[in-house]
């Protein structure tokens, strides 16, 4: 039995995105953003007070991307994984990785000290320095979506979804009208997939049936 | 034929370690710190201006994490690696992300804000916000490393490689006196280990031999 702990467009959404791609049954949770604060009995779930958390019966796991390559290897080999015996095995991984620890976490910066932190302790200088960062970082991969549709292995995989998730969290932030065409259409081409669609009507179904405002938190925004 | 970009002490030493654990070979090539500004020709090799850049024949990988994961899966299956039908598969790839997603990127800041910036640009808070994130995370990995030698399957793997270099780092940073016991005894259980200390010299050799200053960068102490 697979639930999955998740609060409105943050990260646990790879998960969720990988859960309706792949088609396998879950249990989806809704948390108020961000949870640590506004829903302090999560800490007993998950000590780090992130989303997602992740349970498949006795296993846990916290990190989106990671959740994304255990759903792929498990539940969807050879359709949304891509194993070490074919070529783009090292290129699966590095994309994987690239989506989380190059292009999200800057963004999480700009979040930070833009919105969620109180007017007296906002930094613009460090919400500049990353959201630089974040389209120096980015625009290395318009070349490659000039020659193809996805990131590697000829397919739809989920790396796709780890570095779409940081697209998606690019757009609420404001910073995807300076996305390169080939970034911005590959972009579009993601987000009109069913699986894409589904996981977003799934998200909007359960936060109105279990009370949690369907729309991003106002900084998620 | 294996070639692997590096910085002394920088993420690219995840690679370094688990190339001398498993043994194969490889060349070494080292860059001053911060390469994208010491070493401008590099751009050639990697646009992102990061280390590390890894090779292996047309293979081309730049994040430090999924390197130790391709590594592990190509040339040390049933050692380094754990393999999708392995009990502890999802755990390995969840610390696998969290060494460096989790761990090593708050770290970062800290070095960018008390060591890197000219000083008018320096931002005490956002270094302390970020060195309190890193322990709040660390400490989480306490429990566990009471009741076990290594973080999961039993034995050393890619991912004791990836939340390892975290533990370097945190001792370069002044971060490390804050460690739990459990944590601070896994960080000598792993830094004795032959393989680290194997990767020690490997770059402290390398360094040497090409004109490249064996200490760590000023930033990165």
């Amino acid at each position: 039995m697979i639930t999955l702990h998740h609060c409105v467009s943050a990260r646990s959404f790879r998960p969720l995105w990988a859960l309706e791609e792949i088609g396998v049954p879950y249990a989806l949770k809704m948390l108020p953003f961000p949870p640590r604060m506004m829903a302090r009995i999560y800490l007993d779930v998950n000590p780090l007070g992130t989303v997602p958390a992740f349970e498949d019966d006795a296993l846990f796991m916290t990190e989106s991307a990671a959740i994304c390559q255990y759903l792929a290897a498990r539940y969807s080999a050879g359709a949304l994984d891509v194993a070490p015996h074919e070529a783009d095995f090292g290129r699966y991984l590095n994309f994987l990785h690239f989506g989380e620890a190059t292009l999200t976490f800057p963004q999480t910066l700009v979040l930070r000290y833009t919105h969620f932190e109180p007017p007296e302790r906002r930094q613009p200088q460090v919400a500049e320095d990353y959201a630089k960062w974040f389209h120096a970082r980015l625009r290395t991969l318009a070349p490659l979506l000039e020659r193809q549709d996805f990131l590697c292995a000829g397919r739809f995989t989920a790396a796709d979804i780890s570095v779409g998730y940081a697209l998606m969290l690019a757009e609420h932030l404001g910073l995807s009208e300076r996305f390169a065409d080939s970034i911005a259409r590959y972009w579009t081409r993601l987000r009109e997939r069913e699986g894409f669609r589904r996981a977003m009507r799934a998200q909007d179904d359960a936060a109105r049936a279990q009370g949690v405002s369907p729309v991003p938190a106002p900084d998620m925004r």
